[in-house]
């Protein structure tokens, strides 16, 4: 499925192997101008899979197409090298389209909009929700797009890294966009307690717990300090209290109780 | 500089070899957990860089640290790589750190709190401006974290990204995080007019120029129809004043009237 080495799966795979591709409607144009390497026309694949990009297209690859080597670098993104189309040039390549942007570090000399990667998703969005359809260059290994390329966008997007050091390979600049595309859809929120089988647990719950707990410590003599008591017992609360909790986890945490009480002073 | 082939730059490069690299203060720790191949340590440090992460521990590398072929794959990151160090396990590798983040992408039977990568980029720059140090750690190619290295973490991290299709590299699953790291500080405009040498123009000069077409228009007898008049020179000025226009557009603008103003009737 995968190659080995550099594009192991790292764990952060819940893939198919990719049987299941299919184009998302809306979904933007990957162009390859002049790739150089069959290796990094796989990469880029398998990083447009991982955002939901399907269209790719090539334009005069280096050492023709098909090459069997991207197909060993998509790692089951093969679909999508299977519809893979090649074009002579640029502008064949983004004849029918209706909006064309162009990922370029540090364009000099150009006067024309310029977008984050994040702005770029958005736009990119909203020019499919009109029914217009959109691609994206990338320019070859080392080189990037020339002048000419850049001419025939009409929108330049620009990734605001660590200018002290930006250094992406073909593959993580498509994987910045797509995975941005797919996030300019995406409603996950942005933090949330992972429950799996379980539940968060309601408030009634906690304090049936918190009462278990002091009825307890009551019973053991720990709260037995009258002055102190509802200073400590307020502090037990607020650590219980802090955030969520399970309903699983109020299962253990009254077994727990439950074990220590019953297994004191034998 | 970089290796060949997948490590190529893409044009996207922005970097003087890596010679200024230095921790930000506040960056979080990269921790990985068994790394196999020293290409992947080298690859994540360059995904680093590119986002302004410079601290790196490694736990346990399969094979020893440290590895000279790592220093090939970072594409200038040296600094990284020179400055990192190694631990024999996760607790060792986290025992000075007040937050510990773990990348996993489904986790399961675990009750902890998970955040996308932006929103654990976010939490990452609150904790750092408390004063607090933190650290995520990314599991061995293929495995991914085990549910030990798990248990070691307060909070999980996961991306939200096709869920048909999710496969990243380590190096790439750094480069997210750091990627959404440098971005939560980042104050770029997601849209502008890339002007380099010149500026955006004020009204008035769109105005002069557009007082130039038209009486080059009137004299040409372009605009002679006197009901249709107003409506043309509105249209006109509607395609002028469609979003920002440059200085040195309406210069060049202006000589194109100029002369076909002045080619006439040759």
């Amino acid at each position: 499925m995968t190659s080995g080495g550099h594009e192991a799966a790292n764990g952060m795979t819940g893939r198919d192997g990719g049987a299941a591709l299919e184009p998302i409607p809306g979904s933007p144009v990957v162009i390859l101008v002049r790739p150089q390497l069959a290796d990094n026309i796989g990469a880029a694949a398998r990083a447009m899979a991982n955002g939901g990009l399907f269209h790719l297209r090539l334009v005069a690859p280096r050492d023709g197409w098909p090459q069997e080597r991207a197909w060993r670098t998509a790692s089951g993104a093969d679909r999508i090298l299977d519809a893979a189309t090649v074009f002579a040039d640029v502008a064949a390549a983004t004849a029918d389209l209706h909006r064309v942007f162009a990922t370029c570090p540090r364009p000099r000399h150009i006067v024309k909009p310029v977008l984050t990667a994040r702005g770029a998703a958005a736009e990119l969005r909203a020019v499919a929700a009109r029914g217009l359809r959109a691609g994206v260059l990338f320019g070859p290994e080392r080189a990037g797009l020339d002048n000419d390329d850049m001419a025939a966008a009409d929108t330049l997007v620009r990734y605001p890294l660590n200018p002290g050091f930006m250094s992406l390979n073909l593959a993580q600049a498509v994987l910045v966009v797509a995975y941005e595309w797919w996030l300019a859809d995406d409603q996950t929120p942005p933090r949330a307690l992972m429950t799996n089988e379980t539940r968060v647990a309601r408030k009634v719950e906690v304090d049936n717990f918190l009462e278990h707990l002091v009825r307890e410590l009551d019973a053991s003599g720990f709260l037995r300090n009258k002055a102190k008591r509802a200073g400590m017992v307020r502090n037990i609360r607020h650590f219980f209290e802090r955030g969520e909790v399970t309903e699983q986890e109020l299962r253990t945490l009254h077994g727990v109780v439950t074990e220590l009480a019953h297994g004191r002073g034998k």
